[in-house]
């Protein structure tokens, strides 16, 4: 019959509308517009020279025509030359690093190489949303262990390193259909960066299951503690763990799509063909302007500027939250904090709609707190399963990757939250 | 144990060397580079109004963030516009057009959002290669049709329309499995364009069965006859065509990697959810910049002067096959010129190298014409399943999507083939 519905595959069927959706749509709906604190982007420009950077690489006509699948050689020799320092090793550009379309299609990229049916993935919680669907759209089963939240989480400021993974529970989820292990450092929501301490305990893991890890750090460049990659740890890692980055993230450039693996070349290539076949190759122009990017930054002191600004960034919301004895989780790393409502006491009877009522705590808080002090944020629990979201039930995660006068702005809007404490 | 090699998973395993990387290897060989006329892509930039476009887009804050999963509604709001009267009807932006990394993330996003394990899709040979990886990636069957060559294609000068769809192996080919079919108008390599008459018989089959259908529809703004869309047919084919179209092709800038696709909101939604999440969006700036390409395309009258210039290269290439007495495929669209080298000799003994040998003829006349007459093309039994293969073993693919002095070099060395007829 020709009005059948076409069914789709097991990939997409049952998938329910999304925290971003339900965020965006409330804040649609407000009379006035809320602070936005919640999405991951940044509401400013890059700096200057990323912004010339791009602009001149438009008028190249080969950066207007398709790239190497892999990535432009001169991308992937400007990472070469910024990560082989942080790797402790000269990274090959022709065989380790693959220039892919943001850090988000380099990581599907990998599941679509690795995975076969039934194959599971040890995701931590609270996790990046991507990973889930990313997995299971390559016939992956996700495994979840959770972070365990500071006790003290509701009383006083805590530091990201009080969040532990429950490394019990992570031991007990391996089995033997056990492929690979997700790990993000920096952390978001959370800020935390993992210790020396904590990657070799995973380490251990790893090696003696034989198993791949992803470990995303699209948050590389911005760490308040020392930062460690689980690569780096011990030689052999290298072939067992594919590190992810963003051109989006280290450049404020969200926007431009370009992001990058780096691995041994045995794990690098069947990634690589995967992400042939996916989108063939990455956007051109922002590739190039990208690489000059990379060049740039060294001569400017990007990199110390940018962490600087993201301390003092955070400094505005810290103050905020000081000032109404909200506690928070201090980051690491990341620009992300997860605050604790536990004290806040919203007003009974709420009008709530019917989906936010369904879910725990944290969307009743993210919705009022939209609606009534006019802050977006986003309610954590979306990043748990069922099973474990109570842990997160009484936080909200703010974004300070914004202007100081939008962060002002979001603080000074938060005092309203006085009356509820 | 720690050295154990990580196996990939059935979607990357045993993939061999693609006849791009084969090609491009053998012309870096080359002492005097070859005049290239084999990849698909333009050596000459995009139109000033096209660039100025870029340029101005990457000082716009919201145009250097993520942007909306289906597109950038600018994009989404100008595609309705240009095509609307295209397709007899409005499209509606918000619900039957999304953005997509390139056409080709557009196709992969349908085959990931619509095919299960084992679900078999009908490809016409020659066929655009990435279908087979894409298909076979997301667990599909590539079930394989061809289009029959012209009787007396090695004889004269014929017309793409000459090419025909084997319609008794396409109706042999439908099975309980069958789910889509991905048909390609204009035509890459073969310069066809699907008569209404083509489409019809396809149409019924595709009713018949409650197929889904791929309309790679990329060439679409380039065509010498006039070119009918399937989707467009009747109108309950809008439910079962998923039209794909390219930022890329249309405007000369393959490197953006902006395309869409345009269907009934039943089959768009899953393929949005899909490609969602395997790249979350496409790239801002060149987003925005070919939403106001299509703007200012009608201003300056480009669609026409696109498809004059292309009529004038192809003829540049028809010259030189006509002093040659070369017999081609005159093209009805895209810019791809089959020629037929039935009647040249090449030298006996030639040293040609392994891989190439083990390859049907078309293989040893490309390699040969790349080192001795130096223009680069490609071999079109690459695009054809061995059963099929000897079909188009005597004809080579030159693209024209280059400047006319490359054209007239290329037309010049071709005559050296004078002493091999
Ligand atoms: C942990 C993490 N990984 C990956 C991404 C996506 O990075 P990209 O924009 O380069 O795809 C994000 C964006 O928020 C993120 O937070
Ligand atoms: C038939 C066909 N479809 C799709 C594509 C790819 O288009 P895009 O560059 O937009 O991914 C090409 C490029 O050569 C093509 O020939």
């Amino acid at each position: 019959m020709t009005t059948n519905t076409i069914l789709p595959s097991f990939r997409v069927a049952g998938s329910r509308p999304d925290v971003w959706t339900m965020v965006n749509q409330a804040t649609a709906e407000c009379k006035v517009p809320p602070v936005s604190l919640s999405q991951g982007f940044f509401n400013y420009n890059p700096p200057k020279f990323v912004l010339d950077a791009a602009k001149k690489c438009i008028d190249d006509v080969s950066c207007n025509q398709y790239s190497h699948t892999r990535g432009r050689i001169n991308l992937r020799n400007a990472l070469s030359k910024a990560y082989s320092p942080l790797f402790n090793r000269k990274l090959n550009p022709e065989t380790e690093i693959v220039v892919t379309a943001g850090a988000n299609e380099g990581f599907y990229s990998v599941f679509a190489a690795y995975l076969n049916p039934g194959d599971e993935v040890i995701l931590m919680e609270p996790f990046f949303d991507q990973y889930v669907s990313n997995v299971q759209m390559n016939g992956g089963v996700p495994v979840y262990v959770p972070m365990i939240p500071p006790k003290e989480g509701a009383e006083r400021p805590v530091s990201a390193k009080e969040w532990k993974l429950d490394m019990n529970r992570l031991r007990a989820a391996i089995t033997d259909k056990t492929k690979m292990i997700v790990i993000n450092t920096p952390h978001n929501p959370l800020g935390k960066v993992f210790s020396e301490e904590e990657l070799n305990e995973i380490a251990d893991i790893v090696l003696e299951h034989n198993l791949l890890v992803v470990s995303d750090e699209v948050y590389d460049r911005l760490f308040y503690t020392p930062f460690v990659r689980l690569a780096t740890l011990r030689p052999e890692l290298f072939r067992h763990v594919i590190t992810v980055g963003s051109g989006g993230k280290t450049f404020g450039c969200t926007g431009w799509r370009v992001g990058w693996i780096i691995g041994d070349e045995s794990i690098i290539n069947h990634s690589a063909a995967a992400h042939t076949r996916i989108c063939f190759c990455v956007n051109s122009p922002l590739q190039e302007a990208t690489a000059i990017a990379f060049e740039e930054a060294d001569k400017v002191g990007y990199w110390d500027d940018y962490i600087s600004s993201y301390k003092k960034r955070f400094s505005i919301l810290a103050k905020a939250f000081d000032q109404l004895g909200i506690p928070y989780t201090i980051p690491d790393g990341s620009y992300y904090v997860m605050a604790n409502f536990a004290n806040v006491k919203m007003p009974e009877n709420y009008p709530f709609p019917e989906h936010i009522l369904s879910r725990p705590r944290d969307f009743r808080l993210c919705f009022w707190m939209l609606k009534e002090i006019g802050v977006a944020t986003i309610p954590p629990t979306e990043f748990y399963t069922d099973e474990d979201a109570s842990m997160a039930q009484d936080y909200l995660r703010f974004s300070f990757c914004k202007t100081y006068e939008t962060l002002e702005e979001g603080a000074e809007r938060l005092q309203k939250l006085n009356h509820f404490i």
